[in-house]
């Protein structure tokens, strides 16, 4: 006889990867076909018909056929259709590419840098190893060993016992870090919750915005002269916000729930400057020209975008962006408040801040706008502004910062990328050697780098206390669902950490280990 | 009467920026027809013919003409023709773009972001306030002012007399901080020296490869399919840059020079994939095909460059680039020695180090060439490798790094990007917001952010002492001219600044008044 603790000691959280994915059939795995080996960039398998585009692959996985999705690589103009797709293919990109980020953030199985892959998107032709494959025909792909099968080899979904159910509970008892997810649809939080998160710490709200039938509003008001057109193509999205909030509040049944204002440059909302045929539609569709269109792609233009104009700069330079999107928070939490009885906890977080006078600027927005609909309705309703943590310039006046802020979340994707210098999308290019010298022992965007980022991060835990001591703090990176980064989470004496819906239960279980290991080394 | 240091204290060193440049004739200046007006982004009066391209430029500055060279922006490509311009024009970009810093550290004048000039490339013509000029056209410009003026106006050169030389002496005699430049050319140096900088804090070896003549060979180092032909390609350059080492270690006399080792992404070296007409040129003269070179240039394509494959990153996946660089700077170093008798001083400079395996990575590529090339030779010379710290996680982990490092030289300009999460050339789309809403109070590409960027300064001082006690420290970023900079650099005992040769003598006093205003406070 083992005690509990001991029992949730027993189980490695890595192994629920496995555990909470479909796999395929071992017996016909036996006699299917592998044309290719990518990278393992998201666990589980999948099979279906392959579609080249995202666009198409949305169509036909709303027309409800399973998806493989392949791409050279995916672009952010790619989430719908990832999001419809069984399963996400790609020829390049390295484990820490939009694919890979964006499959393991959706719990969908990914392989990804699969070089043996021969696209041509104008053809719909995939070929690998002398032979050719078109749109509709049928593929696998494990991402769990990166392997990818010619046809359909049969899944069988995992099935979670009581025994696992039993395992969690105990798990649960152990820990004193809670576990919060990162979602921005309904679906996904649903999905969380019945994991076991304990509210969302992170929605993206951006990604509501990439779906064809929203990015128009969004074009709108890229595209307008003034602040007064800004602010007309921002009304139309008010309310698709307000009710996208809606639902998550009622998903999430009185779990907290931290919303990130708009964070990525506005240029991500556009084609691209060569994509003429897209761009002449669009010009149609808003009633433009396509040489205006054009123009603002060339304004927008960033030669490092990543460190550009993005996160609270948008809201500084266009503060209208964060009155809707408080407008849309607010008022959809007295909504949902007054019509379904459930206790709503908005926590409003500011991207990217790394001096206090811009979370302040912001933060005057934020509560001027709560005054006037508070005015408005005639109620109000308890809300927290805070930001997130994650330049490195944050983390050294982290102490100023805290006087205004009520909470921190450490976005530890882009503190990993500016301490480092590493640009995600591009490291791809280096990484391999730094591995092959042993530079680096493992990729500092899937487990955090605690000697250099952690560092940072402990400095402003700590300054994060002194300027405001019962100050809320979290994690929101991918970080938050690796085991050993959990475990350093617990140790510096965070709140909370959030990862994707699927990593949630990891998340638990390591929170334990970390909760019962400092308990016997006392 | 007043004493020497009071006499020093009485200048401001911010002053010597009018005395050291030309200014336009005062009285010409009052019937100049002042057509528009920019930021004055390099300080300095200058006159001469327009010209559209910097290729045009530099034919026009070699064959003896008063070149202005007009752009909308300036790329790196654009070097030798800004060098050889005696003035810089551009329609867009801030106070940080790429146009205005390279002015600065050329001391050539520049006035840019001058928003009402409408440049059609093409046609070559300049458009401003309904007047149209065309290639070969006069106009004047004073980067103190941001002034342009129609036609050519003329400029007075200053003449610094005997009380300038003796205040400056005095200046050297309170100063503890010593005062180094940056410079890559023979000239440049030259200038310095002259100026009284006591050694080169930073020489860019990149921008000895930029001038037509020179590109070629790394086009052909950047076009190899491997590492042999790679290493043809570098020993066409080997020859070239030990020759501009030679100069340089003439020019500098004993003086100390701090090498820095290839910096920028190889990309910088290529056209644009848009140029068809320069890229079938490159073709023909690499003797391959467009088709290549285009694929290339694909494949060198990154996101965000200044988080890319750059730095030292480069010596790990090329290590042969180091070899060879270390082969020019030792070499030349033998035989200045040899010929000159000068006592030749070498530093070696790994730039964009982050971990301290980095560096011992590439510091051993350097020893072990260092070892080759002295059995070869029968002889040896003293030289020192060190880092540029410019990422912050080298500040976190300094005192690691300084194990591996005798010397550490502040690169604040990327530090302040990376601290910031500001990318310089795309900062000025926000920055006047920040102006406006005073959450910003100067330009920190300017003025070093003491608050955040300098904590980080302070704290990699204190580890690198730690790890190495008599380890040597410097700054070699633009904020290396900047007064209060020079200041803040005293205080937090840095042994030495670097800046452009022009801002030698305001180094100079700056630090002069640092030390005074150290003593007087005591």
């Amino acid at each position: 006889m083992i005690t509990e603790e001991e029992a949730v000691l027993k189980v490695e959280p890595r192994q629920l990867d496995t555990l909470l994915h479909p796999n395929f059939d071992a017996n016909a795995l036996k006699t299917a076909e592998n044309i290719a080996t990518g990278l393992p960039a998201s666990p589980g398998a999948a099979a279906g018909e392959l579609y080249f585009t995202a666009h198409e692959a949305a169509a036909a996985g709303k027309a409800g056929k399973s998806v493989i999705l392949l791409r050279d690589e995916t672009t952010p103009e790619d989430i719908e259709g990832m999001d419809l797709a069984r399963g996400i293919l790609t020829a390049r990109g390295g484990m820490t590419s939009h694919a890979a980020v964006v499959a393991r953030g959706m719990g969908r199985p990914a392989v990804v840098g699969c070089g043996a892959l021969i696209i041509n998107e104008e053809k719909k032709t995939l070929t690998v190893g002398g032979k050719t494959y078109h749109e509709g025909d049928n593929v696998s792909l494990d991402g769990s060993t990166g392997k990818v099968y010619a046809g359909l080899v049969p899944t069988v979904e995992t099935t979670v016992t009581g025994d696992f159910a039993t395992l969690m509970g105990w798990a649960d008892k152990a820990r004193t870090l809670k576990v919060r997810t990162n979602a921005d649809t309904p679906r996904d939080t649903q999905q969380a919750v019945d994991f076991g998160a304990e509210g969302i710490g992170l929605c993206r709200t951006e990604h509501m915005f990439f779906e064809a039938s929203r990015v128009k509003a969004m074009r709108e008001m890229i595209l307008a002269d003034n602040a007064e057109q800004r602010k007309a193509a921002l009304n139309k999205i008010l309310p698709v916000q307000q009710k996208d909030f809606e639902e998550m509040y009622i998903a999430l049944d009185g779990r907290p729930m931290t919303v990130r204002y708009l964070d990525p440059p506005l240029h991500e909302f556009l084609p691209q400057e060569s994509m003429t045929a897209e761009i002449a539609e669009i010009a149609k569709e808003l009633n433009t020209t396509s040489e205006k269109i054009v123009e603002k792609i060339g304004q927008l233009h960033e030669f490092n975008p990543m460190m550009g104009h993005r996160g609270c700069r948008l809201a500084v330079t266009f503060p209208e962006i964060a009155e809707m999107q408080t407008r849309a928070v607010l008022q959809a939490a007295l909504k949902v408040r007054k019509e379904k009885g459930i206790d709503v906890k908005p926590e409003i977080m500011i991207p990217l801040v790394g001096t206090v006078k811009e979370l302040k600027f912001v933060k005057e927005i934020v509560l001027d706008t709560a005054e006037k609909i508070f005015s408005e309705q005639g109620e109000k309703i308890e809300f927290q502004v805070g930001t997130m943590i994650e330049i490195p310039r944050a983390c050294v006046v982290a102490d100023e910062i805290a006087k205004e802020a009520e909470f921190f979340s450490f976005g530890t994707n882009d503190l990993t990328q500016m301490t480092f210098g590493f640009s995600r999308d591009d490291a791809g290019k280096f990484l391999d050697a730094y591995y092959d010298n042993k530079i680096l022992e493992s990729d500092p965007f899937a487990r955090l780098d605690q000697e250099g980022v952690g560092e940072l991060v402990k400095m402003a835990v700590e300054k994060g206390r002194q300027g405001r001591p019962n100050i809320k703090l979290g994690i929101c990176g991918e970080h938050g669902g690796d085991p050993s980064t959990v475990e350093f989470c617990h140790n510096v004496g965070l709140n909370y950490v959030s990862c994707s819906p699927f990593r949630v239960p990891i998340a638990r279980l390591a929170a334990a280990h970390a909760a019962i290991k400092e308990k016997q080394a006392k």
